[in-house]
């Protein structure tokens, strides 16, 4: 098989190619396998190095700094001190904080949710009574973002990517000139599934957009805020900075999480806001719940400590999670990049690699890998709707399998990248 | 001071003995005191009981008996031993439950944003699509229930309780006469703040209501199920068995936590319905979250092990909680009784006396104590809106006190009450 790039290829080469691809395909399916590339998911290696949180003494469990009982009713919008904790970690002040539960999508639907039913913060009246609404959606993006707002009725706007972060000129024209724009999705470090890091040009511009609505939200969704594996950190300008300079903090809800950090499955969450936004929300949250698991929160802050002590903490999950992500880019460096056929992020942190193959591959390379015994991420999910308009996109969750099983995935995987490639090549 | 009752005093007899009890609360308020009656919150002894559930050894709470890594992603509708737990509690099965976070509150206040949103099961459209809705309120009742339906701008319509539940004749009337009406509020066991359990003959009337709506709810918050405090436990009929015989599962969720069990800061709460709900629920339940905390479940499920693991433990607590209710009763019935000025409950179980003082007294009573010392929870606060019709009810809230807080806020709390009273009749 040949290393020349597939685009330079005659006709007869890539017919050749075609068979000598098809017959390696072919040889790797007939032996039964199950391979997982699809989740986004810590591995078990990663939730055990939490585990000394689960030991800790009961006895410093119970009470907070200022004698509050943790396992009693009280404190809503969380304690004190994980406040601090997260406030440390985000770069604001703990009155811009409210902890959740143990899921930041919850957090996430939750305001869209209050959003529609009771408004926002300086909005004339709840999204839900100005009919039809509108949201914004960096592509590739997390599909379970584009849900929530796809459940509520949202017509979602795809909104393409840069090396940059969104394409800052076309949020600017629909925010700025439809009322019905009410909010954007963003991811702005390590994006999903892309891997980008938006540049401090990219926040300025989002600080300094002025809605046509008076009741836009920038869903600012900084779930890798720390996890970066290969020690060469990019850096987010902080939003609210950039947003003090223009007066436009109360257009800001920041997501973040310790989902990656300690446990997916019973971790803690939290949105950072403006102290406006923060009291508007602590009063309707007042009435939707007696509040959140306070013990777990003092759990995660003698864990953790604050922030100096999260990311020496996320330098164990590095070392874990770096190796991973080297054997995915490698195999793509070797296999893939000599024939032509796609291009991918190299992220420096997060979870994922974004592969961009030749447009309408993506669907035949997901059904190829599938039929070989290796699942992943549906072709499209990325997109709203399911539905990734070139069909190019294919999102590679490194994390989840042992090393072992990521060197069979993506062995397989390049093959089948690149039986796809060729079979579109040459139905032309 | 007389014990005669006051409703068969002369009016010189009246005069004399408001100056002889307004003289013993004026020798009371002179002394500085701080005492709590207003919360229906667990002593710290309570929380004691649960103390082990913090002590688990780690490596039992990672993985489920199907081998679920209960640290990380997944399982959004709960464990499979934490959903069979509480379905021997509450007579359902395990494909009846969804497990949430700590809050029940929170699950409650989501059913009603869903429905209002999204629509429920078998119903045509969203609630919010319906114009003016109204939500049904047995009263006295749990204030943070009607402020969730008030949130939402519902028309609350009291229903008052009788001693064997609502009154169903009204129920049924508005049920079934108006599909603007979406739901009830329910406490059916050891009620918020009356203590009375709903009768059997009340359970099967609300099974066997007709509603005009398509997609009408009963919000059965069985929130003491197991909280019976003295041995005699109210016998509660299920009503899901009673939905059965006529066909009507599906007009029910049911809704219970370990806040009063384990934890109020740091429990495990559940929705119970139909599997028609509970699949419909699932599914947008999906959108919303991640799903909740999972070791948390484990530690539960490990810590309380069955219903009858959960009944045992209940009588640890009982054996801190009867006291408190003696004391308050037997104050009741010495200080109070004779004078033939107020009625209430002698509940055998639950959280909660509900004193019933002569009309226009309650403000009052809650005033004096105040000004002596001695918070009590608002007067009105059971009712929607915060506005009691005959301003008679006052909520007595006996745990979170320690035994001798409790004696001396019953002392001051009956001297009020009688001033209250005494005032209200000398002045006719």
């Amino acid at each position: 098989m040949s290393m020349k790039s597939y685009l330079d290829m005659t006709k007869q080469e890539l017919s050749a190619e075609l068979a000598a691809v098809r017959a390696a395909y072919d040889a790797l399916a007939a032996v039964p396998r199950k391979l997982d590339m699809s989740r986004g998911k810590p591995n078990p290696a990663q939730l055990d190095l939490s585990m000394p949180m689960l030991a800790l003494d009961p006895a410093t469990l119970t009470h907070t700094a200022s004698g509050a009982d943790t396992r009693n009713y009280g404190l809503p919008t969380g304690i004190d001190e994980c406040k601090a904790l997260f406030a440390d970690l985000l770069g604001v002040q703990p009155a811009n904080i409210i902890v959740g539960g143990q899921s930041s999508l919850n957090l996430m639907y939750d305001s869209v949710a209050r959003a529609l039913l009771l408004g926002v913060y300086g909005g004339s009246k709840p999204w839900g009574q100005q009919g039809k609404l509108k949201f914004l959606c960096p592509v590739p993006g997390y599909d379970r973002h584009f849900a929530v707002t796809a459940a509520f009725g949202f017509e979602l706007i795809n909104i393409p990517m840069t090396a940059t972060g969104p394409d800052m000129a076309l949020v600017k024209q629909y925010v700025e000139s439809d009322a019905a724009v009410k909010g954007i999705w963003c991811v702005p470090k390590y994006s999903n599934p892309s891997g980008i890091t938006y540049s401090a040009e990219t926040v300025r511009a989002f600080a300094a957009l002025k809605p046509a609505a008076d009741d836009f939200r920038i869903f600012w969704d900084n779930a890798y805020c720390v996890h970066c594996f290969d020690g060469k950190d990019d850096e987010l300008l902080n939003i609210f900075d950039a947003c003090k300079e223009q007066g436009s903090e109360d257009m800001v809800y920041e997501f973040a999480s310790t989902s990656k950090i300690s446990f997916g499955g019973a971790g803690v969450s939290v949105i950072a806001a403006s102290e406006n936004n923060i009291q508007f929300i602590a009063k309707q949250l007042g009435v939707q719940t007696i509040g959140h698991d306070k013990v777990n929160q003092l759990r995660h802050v003698h864990f953790l400590k604050d922030a100096d002590g999260v990311k020496e903490h996320m330098k164990k999950h590095a070392a874990i999670v770096r190796p991973k992500f080297e054997c995915v880019l490698g195999a793509l460096d070797t296999e893939i990049a000599p024939r032509g056929i796609a291009h991918w992020n190299k992220p420096h942190g997060g979870y994922f690699v974004a592969y961009e193959g030749l447009p309408g591959t993506a669907t035949r390379c997901v059904a190829l890998c599938k039929e070989a015994g290796l699942v992943l991420t549906p072709a499209g999910a990325p997109f709203p709707y399911g539905k990734d308009p070139e069909d190019s996109v294919i999102r590679i969750a490194p994390t989840f399998p042992d090393l072992p099983e990521l060197e069979a995935a993506m062995e397989l995987f390049c093959v089948a990248a690149r039986l796809a490639a060729l079979e579109t090549l040459t139905a032309k």
